[in-house]
């Protein structure tokens, strides 16, 4: 992984120039290139773990597995936000931790939490280091040094059930890697986040993530049957089940815990046949509303496809400007729209997965509802470009940056009633507020996951970067949004989690009381408050905090 | 409601003189009937709620809403589990709580919660009153005075957002109630359990309940979008949200708290467009095993009906034997199914209910499924008779009680690789308990709820009541079945709730440390410990406990 960016470190440009001019007429770019500075000039503090703690350290997970090296550190020095990019590509990882920890199994977690609440260490537990809210950022809080507790080593799928369709998967399991070894049993998860390619299975459960596909295969904490968390005070193992009425649902309460309670280090999830077929289709409607409603009919009468999108008219044009070969295609395709009458519109992507019969049978039930609410279909070839392009967002964004574009994503979720107003206003407090700093951005919006209830909206903007205030520039924007998500009464997160850039707004998501209840958790399982500190919870005065 | 056991109080007897005669002949029953005793014969403690408490009670909700009088003491003093109504119609109320107060709204509760915490007076919050695990029981576990909450005045549906089909229901609103009121806009609930006529939304909410339906129309805590719970430090009040990443999820927190976190008084349902058809047919399958993987692969291949239940040998055979008129034509069926060669051999009953397209459509695909798994249609006649007695049971029990017959039921769930030896492991520890006492039961069991990894087991268990030990007798058989449980694995209970029956297994449960995890949050929302002592977590050491 690239230290100051996405993915792997040889992969090239992937902007073509047409898509170059089109930003620089849209939001305007840099006067020169913007790159990251390289891997020597980055200024790194000094480590501050003590002789005792490392050796102790040491002790328990092996002299290797206890790092301080110079791209060890950097490349646990943040996750990977817009501000995180903007100060590693400055050179600016003062924060980095003081080592970096390698375990080898659950025990080995167990063992080094123990040290680091005897040591007072912070705890940043780091998978993939795929956040984009901070949640992986080592903060101090007071403590005499921090440590990256990174899970790589916990990588075995520990066994499958396959009569009960579950799955017992190390925290430390990467995507692909967990998705090869299902394959090979002939299962999948079916948990593809744009990070697919990074993200590990337990930086999933702890951040309650979402994936392109979880309109049909359910959200993280919807596969969650069972897991295993390792605490401070030790260790909590909730087996897997199918459903129970003995109290609380505690898997709930370690589902996005993002590493504040304790270190997942086990999950039981729930797979399936590995889908024996797939289907990918464009579709088109007349505007966002008439979308949106037909997403509704859809999710409400059980014929939603498995990944199901549909852009606004800001991201549908965007993007086909954007794209490159695809967008060729694409641009044919809005030759034959503007023939049948449509004059901007929103491109939609719907996918079915699984047996050939079962999506033949499900997508031709999908046709014919979405047609009666208005809609065009495309047919295969923008569904499989998108396919093909799914994981391709973040090394875009690397590419923009250098431009010295601002690009950074965020997401919420209402209920169907609320979501036009919520769009409306998300889009308008976005555009307003970097307007007011001279850098008018161009803001864009899916619909992304659906429920019988609501859905989410996943919002991209763009803007020129402010040179030399790019957190504030961004702050602003981020602080714009969040507002006006929770003037509408939506969640301030959909599938990014709180980590540290949501914690001014989640006291007004769960309440002041709601938060006292998970602070008085923390106390119990992290009694010194070691783990993960200034993430999920804002500071105090309940014990805990 | 009858005060010594189940529904109108008008009912008449249900068992037909064939079934007393199969009743004597395989448990044995009580030489002369065993009737409850008279009203004015309950023995009742005197009432000792202080003059200052009721004071402030009754200025919160008004003096007519804080009753003392015998016969609301006496259908206040317990629920519906079977050693609750072997006491109370032996006459023994003596723990009957010493007032009954009905608040008007949910800022009452709190001031009632507030005024009971300041008091030192225990709380219990009452619904429909239907526990079957002690959940309502007025323990006082060392406080001056015990209350009975009752939610009933808190009975309107407060709202209806139909384009995100999400209603707002208030906690004491009854199951046919609720109905009623979303049929006359359209929709359902669909949320049936037996003791549908009785219980109520929130009683529901907080015990994590399950429906006959559930299976379809998804268990109470799949749902909850949101709700407000008025706890003794304050109110948590939580939106209806259809998705969030943001932290832990608090609604699954307050789902299934039993009333210890504090007082569920509104929530907000999930419902659909009320079905336009209902069809419901037997099926038959040669063996329990067979026809548990025949449902494992309906459910796996997303074609289970709404309603699915699999009774074993012994269920079948015990209900065709007791059932009146309907057996009548059940027999009919079971002289058939000996013309093609099944001997004994399993009972199931589908349900499916939708739009009448849906309908067929679905039960066309379950058939076809069903049929090549090794399954017989009996047509829809045994499933309309099974609809017709679905709320029947607990009548039933009284009869029996009447007769000198124990009956008692309890479920659990595991994932599908652990069914049989569940079934086998607590059948026969009730066997060997009961028989060690020298009442040889008849243990019966039906796969009733069913998800991709697993399913719910619920047993059904008759024997001669020993007279004058009923309630030793009755531990001595719930203590092997829970023990039985646990050893396999399985969940203590699917959907009973913990109440004070399995507080004993809750460590099992969900570990120490989950335990202390609870009990912290308990003691931030309910620092003096008022709310239902006794229920859902065994004393501790830790703060709250």
């Amino acid at each position: 992984m690239r230290w100051w960016g996405w993915g792997d470190p040889d992969h090239g440009s992937t902007l073509p120039e047409h898509a170059v001019e089109f930003l620089r007429a849209e939001v305007g770019i840099a006067e020169s290139p913007r790159p990251p500075v390289d891997l020597e000039q980055v200024r790194l503090g000094d480590p501050e773990l003590s002789g005792n703690a490392r050796a102790r350290l040491a002790s328990v997970v092996g002299a290797d597995n206890v790092r301080d090296d110079r791209l060890t550190r950097v490349l646990h020095a943040a996750g990977k936000s817009y501000p995180d990019l903007v100060r590693q590509r400055a050179g600016d990882c003062e924060t980095a931790p003081d080592a970096v920890v390698l375990p080898g199994g659950p025990e080995e977690v167990l063992a080094v939490l123990e040290a680091c609440a005897a040591a007072r260490v912070a705890v940043v537990p780091f998978g993939g280091g795929t956040s984009v809210v901070g949640g992986v950022e080592p903060l101090r809080d007071g403590f005499a040094a921090v440590i990256a507790l990174d899970l790589g080593r916990l990588d075995r799928m520990v066994g499958i059930d396959e009569a009960s369709l579950t799955a017992r998967l190390e925290a430390g399991l990467r995507g692909p890697e967990a998705e090869a070894q299902l394959a090979a049993r002939g299962f999948t998860l079916g948990h593809f986040p744009q990070s697919f390619e990074y993200v590990t299975i337990g930086g999933c459960v702890a951040t309650r993530s979402a994936g392109q596909a979880s309109t049909g295969y359910g959200r993280i904490d919807e596969l969650v049957l069972g897991l295993r968390c390792a605490a401070p005070v030790g260790e909590i193992d909730l087996r897997p089940l199918p459903a129970s009425a003995a109290g609380p649902e505690l898997r709930e309460l370690l589902v996005g815990s993002e590493g504040t309670l304790g270190v997942i280090t086990q999950a039981a999830l729930k797979v399936r046949p590995a889908p024996e077929a797939r289907r990918y289709e464009g579709w088109f409607f007349r505007d966002f509303a008439t979308g949106a409603d037909a997403f509704r009919t859809l999710e409400q009468h059980e014929a939603a496809p498995d990944v199901a999108r549909l852009s606004d008219d800001e991201e549908t044009r965007l993007s086909l400007a954007l794209s490159g070969g695809e967008g060729l295609k694409a641009r044919a395709g809005a030759a034959y729209l503007r023939l049948r009458g449509y004059q901007g519109g929103c491109l939609a992507i719907f996918g079915w997965e699984g047996d050939a019969d079962d999506v033949d049978r499900r997508a031709a039930r999908t046709g014919v509802l979405a047609r009666r609410a208005g809609g065009l279909s495309l047919g295969r070839s923008p569904g499989e470009a998108w396919a093909a392009g799914r994981f391709a967002g973040p090394y875009l964004r690397d590419d923009m940056l250098g431009l010295g574009v601002m690009v950074e994503t965020l997401e919420t979720a209402t209920q169907w009633s609320g979501l036009m107003d919520l769009h409306a206003a998300v889009g308008e407090a976005l555009r307003e507020a970097l307007a007011a700093r001279g850098t008018p951005p161009r803001v864009t919006c899916h619909v992304s996951h659906l429920y019988p209830s609501g859905a989410s909206l996943y919002f991209t903007f763009l803007a020129r970067q402010e040179e030399g205030a790019e957190i504030e520039q961004w702050r602003a924007a981020k602080r714009a949004a969040s507002d006006a998500i929770v003037a509408q009464g939506a969640t301030i997160t959909h599938h990014h989690a709180i980590g540290r850039d949501h914690v001014p707004w989640m006291e007004a998501e769960v309440g002041r009381l709601g938060l006292a209840a998970l602070r008085a958790v923390k106390h119990e399982l992290d009694p010194v408050g070691i783990m993960n500190p200034g993430k999920l919870l804002p500071p105090g005065t309940s014990p805990g905090a």
